[in-house]
């Protein structure tokens, strides 16, 4: 299938870069392309590819030959957001391998949420499928979205005893509003791609059958406009928003390390990944 | 009839509360419910009722027993919002009394939007009917606005000589912009639940047929949320904004404040109260 | 034709502000009128009508007869923006003429902007036709735009080697949240006045047809309104904003200045006079 054959080949990558099982890092003209292709795992993000993902971003900042980056995802799933099984090592119950583990996890976070905080070209993210947790939370900081119909947007934190991240407690309530903010954060709904494109989440949606060709063309149209003007003007909108963004990273991971020692969370994963070995 | 049967009871609170006139105060499950209780008097909010809900909120805040906080009303009005005939006294026309009176409405003010800005649980409101002044406001702070189609929503501050409190300041142009904050807020225009929908100050819209059974099961799915991840998360949205919210509703009272005591203000109080006893 | 004849008065001013080419400013009862007529140049905006709406919203404000103000224009565009032609000098290609010329223009641009963010009296929008560039950006700082549905919005920056001004690098992401407003100031996308009217930058849309009538009756009703309120209210919901305003204009305007010396703006100008002369 397009799938396995598209696994196949996940760890291609630009040279000077690590290759990622389930990532792929690829240029095509003027454009820097980082791909989720972990299909098989509704592209759930493991600790490698938080590390992946802030490097190509890092590498597409430096890489003078490409105007435009762009997020997009191989398979059904956008991405199940957080890998749980990162959390396995918490089963011991030991709070001295725990706490360890929430540190760890702190410092992978906050590094990946900065690298979407510093990027300098225009990031354009391509939805074909349902979003969750920090897959949703960290397109608050993209430039534009294109979601297929196929798309949903969903951050569970309360119910698996967690709490926002990605800065999404800064970019969502300037996004949606506080009261929109909050019916994701907070009280967790899940919402359609026509929901998103209302609150703002999502400048296009489209039927998954035009899906590809649109996102070529959105992504190509981009990509051929002045890449000084493109950088420079990115910086500009970027400006207001970086030392807030920065700060509320930080603030949300030290929040949410918390969390990862607490017993609420604990409950709610266990059963969880019962759940989801059933 | 169901409005006097209710307002018969209209005094129902907690131990440790004082009871209210106009004013519910009771625990269902986890549920810590808020109810405006005035009918006869489109719950129009006196000074015991300002108090009430603020000692109401606070005490939610230090409630174990409940997860989520409800603000609801009795009758066809969700309410006039302040009731003007607390400003009766100034009628005197003497600039003392006026300048006491003026005081004292503003530090009842104050306290009463900072028992919102400070409340620690999701809190959540339903509007059955049409919403006015303080009540439309106060709305920016909430988690979750559900209202009935029969609601409307109208801060008309100009017309009455006054300017805009709750917060609203801050709060309406981070929910839908600085140019729609200023058609309610500046130049007053009445807006419709399906507009204020549009707008971002309302989550969810329903026929008035429908809104009691939507609001109970809302109120109840969201009550099941583990609800220390409830306090933690309404804590880390609130974070960014909890200085400035206090911020503003200082400098808000305190150009209120002055409001009351100008002349402008004092003719359109004098021409609103002959109008109502016609 | 209704234009030439309106062209033809287009210096008309009120007492004490200095007649400008291509601007009317009158007064009709409580209504202060700012209206850009050089419809045979698209009312591209001169070096002197930055300076004449500056004067006029200056005017404004210490005028006490008035209680709004109202910027409108005359023809088929609202405003095509900069003109242009203000860059011939430039052609020159000498490095210090184009400084020079680059840091007169900053200035300009400077002041215009500011006279938006000091104003103290209701805004009001009349957008009959298509808008673009600062015709566009300075939008965010009114209090209520009427748009006709033969308007269009556009903020072709990157295209032209220049960034975005009007201080809407700080109202865009408030109005529209970060991501829509990229598609308008980075990707430079141009919306229609139905997106701008879902997008919260326009607060009605009207047919054509309508849009005289419709106008009129607006700034008519919104002028009857408590002057003093008005303005207290005004500054209260500007309060907020101001110093942010203050500053991300004084940015803009530095980053904007260096775009004018930068080679990608030389080029793009250079070929967008070549097409016009066409």
């Amino acid at each position: 299938s397009e799938d396995q054959k598209v696994a196949q080949s996940s760890s291609a990558t630009l040279e000077g870069l690590k290759p990622v099982q389930g990532l792929e890092v690829t240029k095509e003209g003027k454009i820097f392309k980082i791909t989720l292709n972990r299909p098989q795992k509704f592209n759930a993000i493991t600790p490698d590819m938080y590390n992946g993902i802030k490097d190509a971003l890092i590498a597409s900042n430096a890489d003078k030959t490409t105007s435009v980056t762009v997020l997009s995802a191989n398979g059904a799933y956008f991405s199940a957001g957080n890998d749980l099984t990162n959390f396995k090592k918490a089963a011991s119950g030991d709070p001295k391998i725990i706490k360890e583990m929430a540190e760890d996890a702190k410092i992978l976070l906050k590094n990946f949420v900065d690298s979407f905080v510093t990027h300098e070209k225009p990031l354009i993210g391509l939805i074909q499928g349902p979003a969750v947790g920090i897959s949703v939370t960290v397109l608050g900081m993209f430039d534009y979205i294109l979601a297929s119909d196929k798309a949903t947007f969903h951050t569970p934190f309360a119910p698996l005893g967690q709490s926002p991240e990605g800065a999404s407690s800064y970019t969502f309530p300037l996004i949606m509003g506080p009261l929109r903010a909050s019916e994701l954060l907070l009280v967790c709904k899940k919402i359609t791609a026509a929901k998103a494109h209302e609150y703002g989440l999502v400048n296009e949606v489209v039927a998954d059958s035009e899906f590809s060709a649109t996102a070529a063309k959105i992504v190509e149209g981009f990509s051929t406009l002045p890449p000084e003007s493109l950088r420079v003007n990115k910086t500009l909108l970027r400006h207001l928003h970086r030392e807030n963004l920065l700060k509320t990273n930080e603030h949300e991971c030290e929040v949410l390390a918390q969390r990862w020692q607490s017993k609420e969370c604990h409950q709610a994963i266990a059963a969880f990944l019962t759940r989801s070995k059933k």
